[in-house]
């Protein structure tokens, strides 16, 4: 008899947390676009308490600090931009079309946090500023830079890529272009300049071609 | 007689407005490096008065607000960066080797004021952000998309450049893979990417010959 109690509280205890996880949950995400958009010192705990609709007490109950929320505000934005550009990858066949294909998802779909890639935004904002969101961000690039070199390298395998092509070189070449680029048609509210990185990027990957 | 003390006075009001502009602009190059290492948002008055060694109501006399000091330390810092950039160019005949050269000075030299491009850093600063500064952005991308595309234009009428050569597209390809390169660069803290990047825009622009 003395168990019964017990696994009451047991089961209350998991609901409370699954209801403070989905809050959790839905402060992240409605702090991504805030964050992606103002960057880490615009946005305002203000506006993200009434986007989440939820006072500053219970964001600080979740969250230790803006810091902390800002951090998985970037994971959340940056993880949702990956799995949109890397849907349908793995059906791909061949180092050069799976290359192809991880660029056209880049310029044809855009970040689905509103305010453009959460890396380039992340990048350039905590460069000389917050420490934790910088090495988030390098973790990011580093990421991106290995699925794209491990590609290059099993191209290298099976001799579909030429030798001496130095994976490296082609993620910079890769992200470094296609983020430039999004930079400018943003700033131009145009696609022109992610059309043109598009086409030179095409060549650039048949030229890898053994 | 009388135009004695005027003269005096006409003197005084020079020197006051001398001295007012020495502060202006030293107010503009303290608080540039900070707004291009911070942001618009990150970037703390305290911070620039102290930086200027000016009480804030001084600041508050030269500037009628933040953004008007941010927008002047913008075109400061741009324009730095420019000068250092366009250096020595118009020595340079032929406009493949004028490309080569605008390549190599991004690449090798940085931006003057600390804080990488502030041509990058205000346009994802400023894209979803304040419109005075995202307006200014435009204005220096379409300044530096337009001394690319005269070039492209004038070696295209001297038959240097192949015809069909698109100078906007052209613009595009270097302005974007160099600030894509250069935000990797700044994250990694190596020169690789920027280095990856001049490799490949020496063979794109070579290939623009005619």
């Amino acid at each position: 008899m003395k168990k019964e109690p017990i696994r009451i509280f047991a089961r209350v205890d998991v609901e409370i947390t699954r209801k403070g996880e989905r809050t959790r949950q839905r402060i992240i995400e409605k702090a991504a676009p805030i964050f992606n958009q103002r960057g880490y010192s615009g946005a305002s705990m203000q506006e993200i308490m009434e986007a989440a609709g939820i006072e500053k007490g219970g964001i600080y109950r979740h969250f230790s600090s803006k810091e902390e929320l800002a951090s998985e505000a970037f994971r959340y934005a940056l993880g949702q931009a990956v799995k949109a550009r890397m849907e349908g990858q793995d059906e791909i066949r061949g180092a050069i079309p799976k290359l192809q294909f991880m660029v056209r998802c880049f310029v044809e779909k855009p970040s689905p946090v509103p305010g453009g890639c959460p890396l380039l935004n992340t990048a350039t904002d905590a460069d000389d500023g917050n420490a934790a969101l910088r090495s988030l961000a390098s973790e990011g690039l580093l990421n991106w830079k290995t699925r794209i070199g491990n590609v290059v390298k099993e191209g290298l395998r099976v001799q579909e890529i030429a030798p001496r092509t130095d994976p490296g070189r082609v993620a910079n070449t890769i992200i470094g272009a296609l983020e430039g680029a999004l930079m400018i048609s943003r700033l131009e509210g145009s696609r022109d300049a992610l059309r043109d990185a598009w086409t030179n990027l095409e060549a650039f990957i048949n030229g890898l071609a053994a």
